[in-house]
């Protein structure tokens, strides 16, 4: 499924709201170089006419608010932490079409194939910024959430998150052309770049004035649906769901050769027929469909395939375990659990 | 002349205290991406084996150091500040070199051309972070400056300036592919990039814990110093310095056919065959040799050459104004105004 809608535990209302807030906040500045934000955001097409993309994945921020509500936060006090890392996570995006070469972001022209790349990595810089300036908008709201050392442990957060992404970016760009990647290499990426998610939890425990234990918590369970989502994203790439295609950022993170955990597993266990065979392809300066079809096979065969697929399991379990380990009500863990499986299914 | 060197009113002590709170910040991690970064900023060659570069501009950085002094701040406290700017400003350098296409920095191949577009994106993401993880460092140190307040302002200043100069890049590509470009929209241009070196004297202000009043008149100097020395570089570009040959970043400006304050003069103030001649040549789609040699001609013959020069002496009067205003020593006005003239001309 490609995108989540609204996450179990928020109503239609909180999503409005949260869609408001974020819009507003955008709308507030009025040079063109928000309306390209607006586009890419979904608001309005490439000319600046209002055009609303109904499909666009809200999960980062709709996070925020579901573990917020859960620690008894509430949705005034958390949606300028909500804002950000929505913004926080479409900064990165932007600059992944760059990077990746991605023509289309949720089938319509990325902002580097409609404005060139110059601007694609500005606005990208813009829209990290704005990140950050939703949280100082924070010290206007009134409640436990306005406290400053809250909004200086936020903002802290999303840095130290910004700057673990970029670690395991680099990771992910220097292994493009490498055979010999390991499965502790692709998952130390996968954990990296799932930083966000751990924020975006954790963000939610700070709009509610959580403990530090709980703050640890929301954290762990974060970063696993962000690792397991990472790694979901290149299994679905890999093997499609049913009556699906790939995506462009699908195609682009396999013809760029960025190493999946399946892969990793194959060229670490796989026989030296095999393993000789993956590094033949991965010679090639960019993958072609029938090289794409020979590694999903291969990967089937060498059971990379289902390791990988447990390892996501897996992954979800964890941020289960953590859930379970709060003292939320069972109608909110639920919604959490719900909420994440869902999460690690999108793309 | 290339760098400022020591700003008037610092030590060398100074200056070496600077650098190595810059170096031990960057080198306190681990990763490669981070050798990536010490080699932009001129520690190690592209192996990461030590090479220090002796001609690094650090003007961004020690221009906080010099207002922080005048103020009453103290080197301890005003460090991370320092720090923080000094990065904000590479990160800028970072990706301007990716959107210029600038092989070379500083007489060295910048990141883009050594590590390619996507790293080179990644590696100012990750420095761009890093500028405000520097602020949090404060909360360390003793003093005034400690003060939660204070740090939080230096956050917002940061953010503010970073986002305004992304509308000011917004604006300056987009200029690129138009003839029609006035002298107001140049200025605008020009300002909204001054802002860094704005955000780099106020925060030097916030270091000493100024009052509200001197910290607006240390950003009017700083924006003003920042704005001159867009212009200047554009002048420079156009016309380089005796016995100088232009630099990789100014030729890159003008082939790309960003639009200096001398060409909008003379789009403005031309005669139509002027004017048409102008339109002819930023009609290419890349201008050679030939070309810039035409434009440079022109902009002689409409005095528009002069216009932009005179402009840029207006705005170092007016930033001498701004610090004659205070209630600095005499020294540290005549420092900080020396100081302003070598950073508008330094490139």
């Amino acid at each position: 499924m490609p995108v989540t809608g609204i996450l179990p535990g928020l109503t239609s209302s909180d999503a409005d709201e949260f869609e408001s807030a974020l819009m507003k906040f955008v709308d507030s500045r009025d040079l063109p170089l928000y309306k390209m934000m607006a586009y890419h955001l979904g608001w309005v097409d490439q000319n600046g006419e209002p055009e609303i993309v109904t499909n666009q994945d809200r999960s980062h921020g709709h996070i925020v608010l579901a573990t917020s509500k859960a620690a008894g936060g509430d949705n005034q006090g958390t949606m300028p932490y909500a804002v950000a890392v929505e913004l926080l996570h479409n900064f990165i995006l932007v600059h992944e079409d760059v990077q990746n070469a991605n023509t289309e972001r949720n089938n319509r022209a990325s902002i580097w194939w409609s404005w060139g790349p110059a601007q694609a990595i500005n606005a990208g810089d813009g829209i990290h910024a704005m990140a950050r300036i939703s949280i100082f908008e924070q010290r206007k709201s009134s409640g436990v959430s306005a406290n400053p050392r809250l909004i200086s442990m936020a903002l802290e957060t999303l840095d130290n998150a910004t700057l673990e992404v970029c670690e395991g970016e680099y990771l992910d760009i220097s292994y493009q052309e490498r055979a010999a990647v390991n499965i502790e290499d692709v998952l130390t990426v996968a954990r990296k770049r799932g930083a966000v998610l751990g924020c975006a939890a954790k963000l939610g425990g700070i709009a509610a004035a959580a403990s530090e234990d709980l703050l640890n918590s929301l954290t762990r369970f974060g970063t696993a649906i962000g690792t397991a989502r990472n790694l979901n994203t290149d299994l679905r790439a890999l093997w499609p769901e049913q009556n699906t295609e790939r995506n462009e950022v699908q195609r682009g993170r396999l013809q760029s050769k960025k190493k999946s955990l399946a892969a990793a597993h194959a060229i670490e266990n796989g026989t030296p027929a095999t393993r000789r065979r993956m590094g033949e392809i991965f010679m090639k300066r960019v993958l072609g469909p029938d090289d794409i079809d020979e590694v999903t096979s291969i990967l089937s065969e060498t059971e990379s395939r289902s390791f990988a697929e447990n390892t996501v399991q897996n992954l979800i379990a964890e941020a289960i375990g953590e859930i379970e380990s709060t003292n939320f009500s069972n109608e909110d863990k639920n919604s959490l659990i719900e909420s994440a499986k869902l999460i690690v299914r999108s793309h």
